[in-house]
């Protein structure tokens, strides 16, 4: 690839998509980031994805707006608790309500779009199919349908120019790898944010899905996370 | 299928959706009805599926706003000027600059999210691949290709619940059948907009792609275009 190459890089503000852009930008591709304003309970993730662009001097951020409100159906969009404190074996099994109904599908869709006028092949995600919470798009089949998707529905599909991929490269990693990945990348992970229910001020809850997956994945890469918590006396289970 | 039914529709305000919804409603479907705000032109394709909404008594009409500007690229939410009078040839090769990148993956996704909410297993979108415009996103291949993802992309994938059927029931059929379809239907074609360029009066220019389609359609059918035309003293090519 030459460096300077264009890709579309999603970005969430969280761990992952960091770890992503940070290996994307190191692997020398000129990073168009995009973010989104979704009707989610709060914007500190936008903010902390307009800090990871500007660290990681992207070539372009963009943040579309796009309000999933009007559909419901999410503890992320809507009034419905997160959950807190669920052992491993309750994320293991089922798709929680903070799971965004089509929301991958969705930004890649996004990401496609801008793809396909940039004349960009690639687009960077940061699905991770092992210590995830169970949402059905966050899959390799998914992802990989998807890009069957997105070579038919662009020009390419009819002129054959432009073949997309679609990146996941943290699809087969555990937690602990992604931060041992991303420190090794120089990422400071004081810039994420992780939770799905933080306080007014930022700190994470500690409790919900994201929160353990975080902390378990930094105490297993004998690491101290730098993300402000209102209150982690608890081990994460 | 039961009467009631849900569905979730993609209405343009355009003759084919507007054909697609008498059909839905007619069958007996409970129609949810799905409009965007995406950057596009003109409001009156917006009006015009707000009054079909009301005609046809959907049981539910949301306007999703989403900004595809950003990305630029199209003429159709640009600065690009709409092309005029293309002879059929020119129309039956190559795609547009009136093609939105995405469009219609995109709009899939937010159908797909809604459906998924509701609990509905049918989405209608009334797209066609014979007199169009050439672009990708209207193939059958896209429509098989967006109804596999969806299955991999929502609960029904991990859980195996429901499973969601893309309906496109106008695919195979020219303008003239998708009209005496619609007339059959009771749909007054004089309520959609077909234009891509029309006057700030609403008046349709006649000469864009989708009018060319249109008014040759009518004039095969042997019927008079209800639509309110600036000038139309030329013949469709």
């Amino acid at each position: 690839m030459p460096p300077g190459t264009r890709a579309v890089l999603l970005l969430s503000g969280g761990l992952d998509s960091a770890t992503v852009l940070a290996w994307a930008t190191r692997a020398g591709y000129a990073v168009h980031a995009l973010s989104f304003r979704y009707g989610q309970r709060h914007q500190l993730e936008l903010e902390r994805a307009r800090a990871l662009a500007a660290r990681w001097s992207v070539a372009q951020h963009v943040v579309c707006d796009i309000d999933l409100r009007p559909f419901g159906g999410s503890a992320l969009t809507g009034n419905l608790a997160v959950p807190k404190d669920r052992d491993a074996q309750a994320m293991a099994t089922g798709i929680p309500v903070t799971y965004v109904p089509a929301r991958n599908t969705i930004f890649l869709s996004f990401a496609m779009a801008w793809a396909e006028v940039l004349g960009a092949q690639d687009v960077f995600i940061g699905v991770n199919a092992l210590d995830y919470s169970g949402y059905p798009d966050c899959r390799p089949e998914f992802i990989a349908a998807f890009e069957r998707l997105a070579n038919l529905a662009t020009r390419t599909g009819v002129e054959g120019t432009t073949r997309l991929a679609v990146h996941a490269p943290l699809m087969q990693m555990t937690k602990r790898e992604i931060i041992e990945l991303g420190r090794s990348l120089g990422v400071d992970y004081g810039m994420t944010t992780s939770c799905y229910d933080p306080a007014p001020d930022g700190a994470a809850c500690g409790h919900c899905d994201a929160c353990q997956l975080r902390r378990r994945g930094f105490e297993q890469a004998g690491l101290t996370d730098p993300a402000r918590y209102q209150s982690v006396d608890d081990p994460p289970d």
